[in-house]
């Protein structure tokens, strides 16, 4: 097999490897369509470990089964599918506690570049398929399905984490792809007011159509004056941290009411540690704000549930499609635009016929 | 004052009666729009009971501020406020159990036209007035407005009930403006496929509207067969009563999946029991199929949020209207429209000035 | 393989088999100790089914592994484990949705005497052993291990379906094992007033050691009565059917407050409907009555979470056994005596070893 | 009256003020028995703020009636009430969001001592009193019930914001006697192993006979240290913060699994910042940590479901009184008490009769 990835920390490109082994829970799918992640970037440049070495790169994936493992049951070859970037084993009993993405430890339900090769290649394997997979609807766009194997699920677990309910007034700080689908996520839980906060214009526009009533511009104020002006100085129910940086992530706290929910779904880990000012803590936590963070929910159910919604038109995240590629050799032109992140890149997608 | 209601069981009219008297809590408002309920048929010639004898009934308005009590801090004569149906005094301890519905006892949260006379009046009471009126927006009509103090806040509750949650397949059985508002709320949840009950030509265009993904005529076959062909046999997550008879009821539990909830905003009241099948209980309850019923929720923040949710333009509750009538003396009319429940009468409404 | 069931409906016995073939994921145990329920006697002679035909009866065990398939990471041969009732496959999408006993489709995660053999034998094969079995402390006899398997965690789960929260009056209908459990779980949970109703003096007294407050004998005096003179007519905010027949069930709801939760983990099958008088209903459900039924939850995690209470010293199971036997040919006479339920019994346990 | 509290920062004493005025809803008390906080301490030597000029100290009380407002319905002079350190005005519509300690703003919901006099007095006002007191029940020694108004309430709410569930490992970071409630509101929660981190040979004691399973003396090691050796190096499922410095409160993110609940009950005001370590928090939150921090709730049903779990015998807060005085003019020594903070001290409690 084929695949693009970080050959050592810092530099990229093409490796071939034996293709992959099909096990009897397993499937080997070719890419239909894939998109490349903020996160490969980071796995490429930022990270370290000796799983990243020779590892092909890659988790967000629509694809179809060329090969089935002889214990799996509800799919085929031909077969088209929704391949969640989180594909836990499911066979440890910590997904019994309910936090499948965490299900032997920190991180281990993410397979794809990290135990195992990512998704950038012209086969992709997929473990314990009857339960990771999702079929593909003939009237689903397999571009728009790719959204939702890491954005729409990340960005709706941040209205999830939030506890986002009916009439909440709720903000989103950072309206990347992510932030996008937490706006929309936000939206599609029942949120009355809906603060996103970004800068660049397709991203704005893009925030009102998902259902973002005011956005705000953080070159033009500070946050926390801007949401405490725009909420006559009570703040808001929730506020979902999709970007920014660290002061940004200090402000969500700052603009909850008490009783207010922080949501994290943003990556930080190049930092020695969280200094989160006393007068943004409610009287130091005594004010009931709550702080919940996590990682992208996967599974065959969770995409099912995705693709149900997507399909009841209650959202389209293909609108967050700005840039399209053609087949496996345009996989470093689409990586090296994530690094570069022009100002009117939402997210690229790469198709295969 | 003037009003109209249930002069004794069966027989409803015009009355006289002295000016209510403002309590220090309490405000007075004339009405702005009102509109007349099916609650209000049942009260007028299916209920009994002393407090239905010289009973001014109706309990959805907006109205505009006559007269407020010294201690009322938040509002002040002429602002416009919707006023929800149900008004807790919010002075008994059951409240702080999470009911302000019962606070005092079964159904002790609703005041108009039971334990006090109701909104189709000249001079309508509100106590409690800070804890339960909410301003009514300059750009929100009055007669959108009233779609929320009953039909919106008891269909929502529907979706709540029912803990609608990302891409769970929902059912709503019944599409009069409740079951319409419960469709709304669904979708508004975050359901996936969303089925929805019903016969009347403009409720099921309307139910398209506020969501529905499918419509099913329970002319055309029993819905159990219907569900469970829609859904290869699987039935749905989450089923929500909101109109039929004891039929319809049974069938919501048969319709659930093991786990599922049935939600019950219907009212039945003159049965003399339950009679639910053993087939339709999941293996007699063995299937954690849940089963919650509820009344409207009321007060103050709950308006609020619902405005904020028609604000954020996320659902219109008033394209339900579709009769609309002028000044008190019309309120006979709309009442025996109610009663009569033409083909294509979804809610009327009674505007003033 | 030898074990005791059923042969055909209504006629119980020893029965010869092939041993049974441990897969990949499979382990094998001999029995440490094992006990009857009532549930075994519903199969044997009261329910139908081609899966109740020379069928191995038995679903409460703790074992010592005397051969685990090759994929099996945790466990080894001389393992003492606790095997729980209900041992899904974990291999359905189904438990995604955070329902395992119903995996793919209802109670399809109870395997023991239902797809496959029960532990009335001396070979006991468990499926997905790492997702399913827990190890058996050395401080923790078996025979109260045994407990565990059914009676603790459906007693439990009792609690957790009521939704008993710190302070909540309680009433457990019905005082069997499960019921007695269904109390400790209720105590455990932070109940308040625990009204126990039971009549049995040895299980009234056991009641009273697991948490409850009060007893009430439905012999003297219809339950709604009794618990509405002890509740000075309020009622409890919680009721969970343990046992007693249609009327104890329609009872419980007649018991709840406003708001109030019923929960059902007694078995209804041999009837045609549940018929519950709508004046015990809370207005036709109007009062937010919550009725929840459920199944026991199995797995390896809950048992390992029962055994970590059980260890910790907040409640001792083992009391319940009132009737000791040794051996495997000592299974038809205990399992004779649940048939018989003298009035002394509570639980029977056999020893082996 | 006549008072106990700040004349100035830094400044304790008696002070003679004006009897209170006891409005339409309020009552007005002598008091029976109240306790000293080390909360009072803060007030009076770290906190500022005009309202702390002058100010009456105190919020722990039970206490007996002289005196009740003209719409008090449920209370009369001579009941022996417990009075909750959180009376909110229960006026405020932020009460209806769930959070009635901080109903009209942060810590709006706590009077004594902040908006108004404390509890160190001769007359003792409460507002809201059908909404804040609790009958005294005649077999709950006054002294035991003071122990509700502030320490079981607040211990217990850290066990609820730490969302124990059955079988829960759970660490409980200090242990004075908000700690040792915690403990015991672990335990009542059904916490497996429970982990009571302290020093003091009494508070140790007692925390085990609260349901401590281990204790820890973080004299011995690292806090983190040794959880992670006595889990394993899997950490708990729940820490709860109830004392030490921010080297624990970090600790206790430390020590959490992926999942795991944080619940801060600690006050944290003198500081800038909550400075927490990256290498704690979880993969920078990814793993599914949550920290909610919160204030004691208070409010008449809260303090009756306490008084029911004491009554059902399943905690007795009153083992914790180590220190007993008698009458008012006692306030001054016993107040002394908790400034030097003896060794041997864990609660004193002065009783009047």
């Amino acid at each position: 097999m084929k695949g693009f990835g970080v050959l050592k920390k810092g530099n990229v490109g093409w490796m071939e490897k034996p293709d992959p082994v099909c096990g009897p829970f397993d499937a080997i799918a070719r890419p239909v369509a894939i998109a490349p992640c903020t996160s490969d970037v980071h796995s490429a440049y930022e990270m370290d470990g000796p799983h990243l070495v020779n590892r092909i790169l890659g988790h967000e994936c629509v694809g179809e089964l060329i090969e089935t493992g002889s214990e799996v049951k509800d799919f085929k070859v031909g077969d088209r599918v929704v391949i969640p970037c989180t594909t836990p084993s499911w066979r440890y009993p910590g997904s019994q506690d309910g936090l499948h993405q965490h299900e032997a430890g920190l991180v281990s339900g993410i397979n794809f570049s990290t135990y195992e090769d990512g998704t950038f290649a012209d086969h992709i394997k997929i473990r314990s398929a009857d339960l990771n997979l999702a079929l593909l609807p003939a009237d689903l766009p397999a571009e728009t399905a790719v959204m939702l194997t890491d954005m729409m699920t990340t960005g709706f677990h941040g209205a999830e984490l939030a506890e986002v309910k009916f009439g909440d007034s709720v903000c989103v700080l950072g309206i990347g792809p992510v932030g996008l689908m937490a706006v929309a996520g936000s939206a599609l839980a029942g949120a009355g007011k809906l603060y996103a906060v970004g800068s660049r214009p397709d991203c704005v526009a893009l925030a009102k159509v998902y259902g973002a009533t005011d956005t705000i511009n953080y070159k033009e104020g500070k946050i926390y004056d801007q949401i405490m002006a725009a909420t006559g100085g009570k703040g808001v129910d929730a506020a979902i941290v999709a970007g920014g940086d660290l002061d940004t992530f200090y402000t969500a706290f700052g603009i909850c009411k008490p009783g207010g929910n922080v949501a994290n779904i943003n990556v930080f880990t190049e930092i020695p540690s969280f200094n989160i000012p006393i007068e943004y803590t409610g009287g130091g936590w005594l004010g009931h704000i709550t702080l919940r963070g996590g990682l992208c929910p996967g599974g065959r159910r969770r995409m099912e549930r995705l693709i149900a919604i997507v399909q009841a038109g209650r959202v389209d995240p293909g609108k967050m499609i700005t840039h399209r590629f053609k087949g496996l050799e345009a996989i470093p032109e689409a990586f090296q635009l994530m690094v570069n992140k022009p100002r009117d890149l939402i997210k690229p997608v790469i198709n295969f016929n």
